[in-house]
C-alpha cells in the first residue's frame, strides 16, 4: 500500500509504532522496521544520551530499514538535556525523529539543517497548525481514545482527525484507537495517510514486559483506562488499576503535583513491566484495548493488519457499491 | 449503495436522521424519506399523544417513503404515558421505531407482536448485547463525541464501533462524530452498516430552528461542546454556551438536580431554537460541529455524502493498493 506517508518515509505500509517510554526498545523497533512499518527508539528511556547511542546502534545492527527516535517534551521534575540526545541522534545518523509534548521549535532549525523528517505529535488542529507552520513533516494526531496524553480537549478521533486532515497540506498520521485493518482503513477514509499505533504493539511478542502483565493487559476492556492527571492540566490515559485510582482520589481530594507526582514515577513503571506488577505502577493504555486479545510478533501482526485492509477495501467496501 | 441496514428498512442508503427533540418534525423527516434515508419523530416534542398523530399523518402526506418514530426513555421530573404514544405510533402504521435512554424491554412484546422494527440506541457494549438479546433488529451506537447523551464509559466511536460490530449479530448503525462521506466510509470499515447523524440534520434548511442560530451553530468548533450533568450521572453533550457554565458551576458546587434540572428545561429549549437565543437554554450539539459550516438542504446534504462516499471508496482507497 502506497500512502504519502510511505513515500515520505521510506517504509512498506503505512503502519507506525510511536514512542512508548520503556517499550520502544531495539527489538520491538527493529521488528516494526523489518516488518515494513516504521518504529521509533525513545530518546528518554535512556538514563543518559550515550546509553541511547548504544541502543540506535543496537537497532541499526538487527534492521537495515528505516527508523527514527522520539523525543517527548514534558514537563519533567529534573531538566533534561534534550539537546544532548538529539545531537548522539544525528550523529548516529538518525533522520527520523518524532516529538511530542511541548512545540519541537526550539529544535527545528537544527533539525531542519540536518534535513531530518519531522514527526509532531499533537493533539488538537490549533497545535498541527502550528507544527505545520514551523516546517514539519507530518503531524501525528492523538485522539481522545489515546493512551498517554490526549490534551484537554478531549476531542474523539472520528471528529479531530478529518477535522486536522483537511486544514493540513502535510501528511497526517492518525493516532489513539488504532489496533487493526478495520481501523486503518477507517483512518485513511478520514483523509489521514497513515496509522501510529502505540498499545497494539505493546502487546506484541517482542514488547520487552513481562509475559503475565501482557497477558492481563491484553485481556483488558476498553472501560478500563481512566484519565489521571486532569486537575494538573496534564491528562493521561492510562490502565484503570489500584495506581491510578489512588492518584485519582488525590486529584478529587486537591493535592498538588508535589504529592501526585510521585506515585507516577517513570521508575515505578519500568520495574512494573519488569516485575509484571499490574496494580501499583501507572501503565500507559489506550481505549483500544478492548480491541485486542492476543499476543503476536510484529510481523503477524503487521500482515494481518494490510490482508484485513486489503479485503476490506476490495471486497467490503466495493461490493456495497 | 446497499447494506443490511437500507435492506431492513427498505431505504436507499446508509443514513439515518436520529430523534431530536423540537426538530425532528414532519418537514424534516419527510425530507430525510425523500432523500432515500431513515428519518424518525420524535413522540416526545408533541404535548399530547393526539398531537403526536397528527404529526405523524402530516409526515405521511409529505412523502410515500418509509419513516420510523423515536421514543426515548429517560429520567423526567413528571411520568410520561410512553404507552400511549407507542399506541398512537401503532394505530397510524408505523412499523420502524428507534427507542432510546432505559432499556426498551417492557416496549418489546408489543412491538413484536406488531413486527415493528426496533432499532435500540445505546453507548455500551454490555447494553448493545442486551437489546440484541431482547429482539432489537438494530442497535445505533453512541460514541463520546455524540450529541446529548453520551453514557458515563467515554469510549470514543472509533474503538466502540468495532468492538460493538463484531461482537452483536445485528446490524450496528454507527452514531456520533459522523457529518459526512469520510465518515460514512469510516463507519462501514469499522463493521456498522449505516450512521446515524443528528447535528448534521440539525443544520439543514428543513430543520425547525431559527435561521441566524442555524448559522451560529455551523461556526462553532469542535471544542465548543460541553458534558453537563456529569455530577448526575446523566452526562449529556451540548453546546459550550452561558447556561452550559452556568450548570457546570451548580455541578462544581454540589448542587442536586433540583437546582440543576430547571435549567435545562426542555421548554426553555424550544424557545430558544424559535427565538434564535444561543446563550440562555442547553442546545444539544456534537462535536461533529466542527466539521460542519454550511446549511445544506437534506436531499444536497445526501447527495453530497454519498458521492464522497463512492469517490472515497473507488478511488482514493482503491488507488491505495
Amino acid at each position: 500500500m502506497k500512502t504519502r506517508f510511505t513515500t515520505l518515509f521510506g517504509v512498506s505500509f503505512p503502519l507506525m509504532s510511536g514512542g512508548m517510554m520503556w517499550i520502544s526498545k531495539a527489538p520491538l523497533v527493529a521488528a516494526v522496521a523489518n516488518a515494513g512499518g516504521l518504529g521509533v527508539l525513545t530518546a528518554l528511556s535512556h538514563p543518559d544520551p550515550e546509553a541511547f547511542r548504544k541502543e540506535i546502534q543496537a537497532t541499526r545492527a538487527l534492521t537495515a530499514q528505516p527508523f527514527g527516535v522520539n523525543l517527548t517534551l514534558l514537563p519533567t521534575l529534573k531538566p533534561v538535556p534534550y539537546e544532548r540526545y538529539l545531537q548522539v541522534a544525528l550523529e548516529e545518523g538518525i533522520d527520523i525523529v518524532e516529538t511530542a509534548g511541548r512545540s519541537p521549535e526550539p529544535f527545528m532549525p537544527l533539525l531542519k539543517a540536518k534535513k531530518v523528517k519531522v514527526i509532531h505529535k499533537c493533539t488538537s488542529l490549533r497545535h498541527a497548525l502550528k507544527a505545520e507552520a514551523l516546517g514539519c513533516d507530518a503531524v501525528s494526531i492523538d485522539g481522545f481514545e489515546c493512551a498517554g496524553h490526549p490534551g484537554e480537549e478531549d476531542i474523539g478521533g472520528l471528529v479531530l482527525i478529518p477535522r486536522v486532515t483537511k486544514a493540513l497540506q502535510i501528511p497526517v498520521i492518525a493516532s489513539g484507537g488504532f489496533a487493526d485493518g478495520r481501523g486503518l482503513v477507517a483512518a485513511l477514509a478520514l483523509g489521514s495517510e497513515g496509522i501510529n499505533m502505540g498499545t497494539r504493539f505493546l502487546l506484541t511478542k517482542e514488547a520487552p514486559l513481562n509475559e503475565e502483565l501482557k497477558q492481563k493487559l491484553a485481556n483488558a476492556q476498553e472501560n478500563e483506562t481512566s484519565l489521571i492527571f486532569r486537575s494538573l492540566k496534564n491528562s493521561a490515559r492510562v490502565y484503570d488499576n489500584e495506581q491510578a485510582q489512588a492518584i485519582l482520589r488525590l486529584e478529587a481530594a486537591g493535592k498538588g503535583i508535589e504529592e501526585i507526582a510521585p506515585l507516577a514515577s517513570g521508575l515505578r513503571g519500568f520495574k512494573a513491566y519488569q516485575s509484571g506488577d499490574d496494580q501499583h505502577a501507572v501503565l500507559t493504555l489506550g481505549q483500544v484495548v478492548g480491541l485486542i486479545d492476543d499476543i503476536p510478533s510484529v510481523e503477524e501482526l503487521i500482515q494481518r493488519i494490510m490482508k484485513e485492509a486489503k479485503s476490506l477495501i476490495q471486497e467490503r467496501l466495493t461490493r456495497l457499491l
